[in-house]
């Protein structure tokens, strides 16, 4: 069985031929994409898994699908926002043979490896694919600023282009892998995730002398734009760690295990859980009983990609860790 | 024994007469200190440890004392930057006849407690006693930007301000308690390794799919300044900790627990070890496990403070926590 493709097309106003598109998943950020897509004068088609929701964008003219495989036949392009690949898994696969032909655009979170998965499982049954990263919030969805990532077959995203560009206007293909997009998407909440669970910790060990957030807003204004971001956007801070170049002359790895071992002592002296310090401790500690004491800090990165290199691909890698494992 | 104050002087070109000064401990901060006091005009007496250090000073006009006592007896105003306060102590313990009357300036990193059990020691023998955190790296000593906090006796701080001066543009008196420079210095750090740290995580596993640091710098700079930058300076990000008020309509609980798994599962998929995130990832599955999930992330904050609130004191908390112990 395989279904005629949808022709359901609307002209708009400049005499083109708009595509059908149909929107799977509509959380806060699945709502947002329908209602960009109509916007823009599309036949929007929406499912979602539980009922209720999706109210208003059929109000505004969305046609609501009753199962999963009439939201996919409805339309050759399917973007999908849902929770977890787990569930783009289990709505997708029993469809198979409605898909052929036609084209997924996933933009649910996930690991990179979940994302690789489903291109080949796609790839293999004649359905296209391109994964992305959206990169910005529900309200951010449709204006210029909001970045979305992809990654995938290029020919794809040059066809589609135009209508994901309706999503935001910073749509950026980056490569041919179609985990690229989710792995950019996790370093970058990686970062968030770093720099604001410490800003918490911050505050904590901040509390137990009565200072207040608002005080001490000054220093962490201060703080984070003449020492942390200039810190992290040096183009040299970058070259260190492509070239694997850690001398230093200003703050050196000893100096800096004696700042975490300052900051893991005294949040257990006054009552801060340290625990997600720990394992940066023992990483500095561990770098110079090996002798790196007269380097800088950013060797610590050497200790997360000792089984990586800039040359080594993902499926070599992979294949040494598997082996290391064997052994 | 008690001797008498140093009252070696020098007048300057005004016409006043400029206080001796003594620096201990010349490693790089050390001397940037004694250079700044020199560069003013000061007489500066030196000493440090171990041999071999500070002949440029020594050169410029310092003079270097032979023994400890020699360097605590030739100035009313001692400038301590030791490795540890550790040092601090076994230093300067043996010397409290010679120390009596005179003021130890103490800005030797360590941790809050360790400042106020320095402070007391100090107090209890007549000696005055400043504890201070340079927030600056060593070549930005005496210049207008360098931040530099102090706790302890106001009057006392007032007496030696225009000295202090002589070290950074940004000079703060903060609060009687002489732990609250280091609690300020240990916060900014946390905050420092987290965002550090985190920088790291995102770029091995960028490298995993060879993507450079330089590649992905225009991400790294859009995502600080446009994202996590906005976020942790905003005046509401402040309030909402001072007041515990973690609603929110954007990004809740849930939907963070479900990015940190996603984090933690590729990390671990793709070799890069995400032993420090497991602590968040844990706090904040216990978040959605209490019935959290609509709340903000900001809430993991509470799991950091559950002892302590604005109106504790820090003597009251570690009551609390020692009966909790004993429970």
């Amino acid at each position: 069985m395989n279904d005629k493709l949808s022709t359901k097309n609307m002209v708009n106003e400049n005499g083109e031929s708009l595509r059908s598109v149909t929107v799977v998943g509509l959380g806060n950020m699945g709502q947002a994409l329908a209602a960009a897509f109509l916007a823009a004068g599309h036949p929007v088609t929406v499912w979602n898994r539980s009922a209720g929701k999706g109210d208003r964008l059929v109000g505004n003219g969305a046609v609501r699908a009753e199962t999963a495989a009439e939201a996919v036949t409805a339309s050759s392009v399917i973007v999908v926002c849902l929770s977890t690949y787990e569930v783009v898994r289990s709505t997708f696969m029993p469809l198979e043979t409605n898909l052929a032909g036609r084209i997924i655009v996933n933009l649910t979170t996930g690991t990179p490896d979940e994302a690789r998965r489903m291109s080949a499982w796609a790839e293999e049954r004649g359905i296209d694919y391109l994964d992305g990263a959206i990169m910005a919030i529900p309200p951010m969805i449709g204006r210029p600023e909001a970045l979305i990532l992809y990654g995938g077959r290029k020919e794809l995203f040059e066809t589609h282009q135009p209508v994901l560009q309706l999503l935001g206007g910073n749509t950026i293909y980056l490569s041919e892998d179609p985990g690229v997009a989710l792995l950019h998407d996790l370093a970058m909440l990686t970062m968030m995730y770093g720099a604001w669970y410490s800003y918490f910790h911050a505050h904590a060990l901040l509390r137990t002398a009565n200072i207040s957030a608002k005080e001490f807003l000054p220093y962490t204004s201060n703080w984070l734009q003449h020492l942390i971001v200039p810190m992290l956007t040096s183009t040299d801070s970058a070259r260190r760690l492509d070239e694997g170049d850690y001398a230093t002359d200003i703050s050196n790895m000893t100096v800096n295990k004696l700042g975490l071992d300052n900051i893991v002592k005294s949040s257990q002296e006054l009552g801060v859980p340290a625990d997600w310090l720990l394992p940066i401790q023992s990483v500095a500690d561990r770098m110079v009983f090996k002798g790196y004491g007269n380097d800088g800090f950013d060797r610590v990165f050497e200790s997360m990609t000792s089984l990586l290199s800039l040359d080594d691909n993902p499926a070599d890698v992979l294949h040494h860790e598997a082996s290391v494992k064997r052994d």
